[in-house]
């Protein structure tokens, strides 16, 4: 029999670099706090979804140390407390760790937590909303996860597969997980998709602040210890700070999802899209008839090109692109990218080069 | 029987727009003041050619009113007085009238005028001062050209056909002119190239300043009578200011020299580059063995890309340039290009939309 639905926690992942969107990324200025042309960053997105679902004082961000006074600028309409430091970076199972304890200490051990990353952009937010709701109510007795119907044969997403539909309800199915993978090469990925049975992993999960402690116990156990400590003491700043940095950098997926059991998959289709790099942006800013997205308004030109993405931020050069055809032209105050769309995931070389010419101010 | 070589005047051309180098190129910057990662601008360039050709006394420059300070600056080690300014631009043939008149006071209407547009690189001094020597020495009792040999089929210079190669005790021929060609298609340059009987037209010429303005009298009247009226005038600057915005706008080689008779020409290869667009830099700048020139040091990074054009000026942003093929991208302070190399002549239209959206900052 149903009982009420337990206390939710929305722990928002925003801790990333996201060297792929330099330049307008930087160690200082991640990703996730980028408008990219938009009416809002992807964080300050993920924060109002947050707040509608599970209420501004249950929206927590887990973000890195160094990042925390840039988040808090950023998003001023949450409690200060709600936005968790991790004092060094360790990854995502100890970061989804952090926001179990937090939601532990405040709401109990029944609390769900709905691990949700701060990057995607996301379309349809009442469908997401409406199986997010789902989720939590599932999560009471196992992991849960929500996978994203592939729209095409990504090959920069790893996958789940569907298993088993179980009995439910509700119109929106609940499948076992049938198992995750890896990022697939191309015709794998084709594959996957022709079938109909795997699902993109979006990286959100559900489960209570328990089932957390619980795994992070059996799979990663100095997590565990650590999280274990943080419970339970008088001061909890104090034994993050004290044990953070012995926690394995690993995964929330390869260190807790891929081992534990009893998983189930929610599958939906809500205009989900990882921004995980600059090729990804039409699915934010839809492009003209030729297939372009200029974001810059009149400090950026594009004249007779196809399929290009052109972006000068606020202060940076005017920017001319003639006759060019799937290019991705970036510019900002300080330095500017230009590299085809088929190869946006490589910005990061240039990063490494910036870096190592000294260019520390680039980063 | 040879008589002393005649007085003799360099006139540099050194007053066009330069448009098809933007954004390095602009109306206060014009292209022949560019250093283009070289040593030396253009003009610097052919004023040191100049000097060591006929003296710096000798030695004239013809830009715009508007440009005459710039150049000035550019060029101090010549006499004030030798840099001629047009009141108003009316393009090569009122420009050469200007030099032929300013020669003529000088050293009467014997003196023979080099005309030198300022914008080619040069390779091979040595070869080309012989020639500009021998051209002098013909200009006596003709107009002179020098052609260059092409290297490829080239559809953005004029021709010139060879005629009667006349009868000189040198090694170096010197032919009539056969007549003058437009830019051609590519199918007529690789017809010129093919034959061997056409050389590119440089632009260079070789006259006596009587004889400029006997053709000036002939074809071009307005342009006539105020070269008549300055050579005999008190005041030379009044009488070209009062007079030269009724000179026809018409290049040299239009207004005169295609309606000249008994031309002459000499061929010559000596490394000729007509830096008009950013698809010539490589003949300046030696490319690498991946067939990419990059300037800008440290400030511009390219990584595993072929035949590429890649150049931040001083103050620019960082350029960072990955996996692209045949591509312009050129960053100042203020402006950011990004083009097809094949398509460089293009950069108008860029121009043109910056001026549309109200940017004269960056005409």
């Amino acid at each position: 029999m149903p009982s009420k639905e337990p206390a939710a926690f929305a722990v928002i992942l925003g801790g990333g670099a996201g060297t792929r969107l330099w330049p307008a990324s930087r160690l200082a200025r991640p990703k996730q706090l980028l408008s990219l042309g938009g009416p809002e960053s992807l964080l300050g997105a993920a924060v109002r979804r947050g707040r509608a679902l599970v209420g501004a004082e249950n929206t927590l961000i887990v973000t890195a140390a160094d990042q925390a006074a840039a988040v808090r600028a950023a998003i001023p309409d949450l409690p200060a407390a709600n936005i968790v430091a991790e004092p060094v970076p360790r990854n995502t199972a100890a970061a989804v760790g952090l926001g179990a304890v937090t939601a532990q200490r405040r709401a109990g051990p029944d609390a769900v937590i709905a691990v949700l990353p701060a990057d995607p952009y996301i379309g349809d937010e009442a469908t997401f909303a409406r199986l997010v709701h789902l989720a939590i109510a599932e999560a009471r007795d196992a992991i849960v996860t929500i996978g994203v119907r592939p729209t095409h044969a990504e090959t920069g997403f790893g996958y789940i597969r569907l298993g088993t539909r179980l009995a439910r309800a509700g119109a929106d199915p609940v499948h076992d997980v049938g198992g995750f993978f890896e990022k697939p090469d191309r015709p794998t990925a084709e594959r996957y998709v022709a079938s109909g049975e795997y699902l993109w992993n979006s990286g959100m999960f559900f489960l209570t602040a328990r089932r957390m402690l619980d795994e992070a116990r059996r799979h990663l156990p100095a997590l565990g210890a650590l999280l274990d400590a943080a419970a339970a003491a008088d001061d909890v700043d104090a034994a993050i700070a004290s044990g953070y940095a012995d926690a394995p950098s690993i995964s929330i997926d390869h260190g807790v999802m891929e081992k534990a059991g009893g998983l189930r998959v929610i599958p939906g289709a809500f205009g989900w899209n990882d921004v995980g790099s600059w090729a990804a942006l039409p699915a934010r800013r839809a492009p003209d008839a030729r297939g372009n997205v200029v974001v810059g308004g009149a400090a950026a030109t594009l004249i007779d090109g196809d399929g290009n993405i052109v972006v000068a931020e606020e202060g940076a050069p005017y920017v001319g692109v003639l006759g060019v055809r799937d290019l991705v032209v970036v510019a900002t105050r300080d330095a500017i990218l230009v590299i085809p769309k088929d190869r946006a995931q490589d910005v990061r070389r240039i990063v490494e080069a910036a870096k190592q010419s000294g260019r520390d101010d680039l980063l």
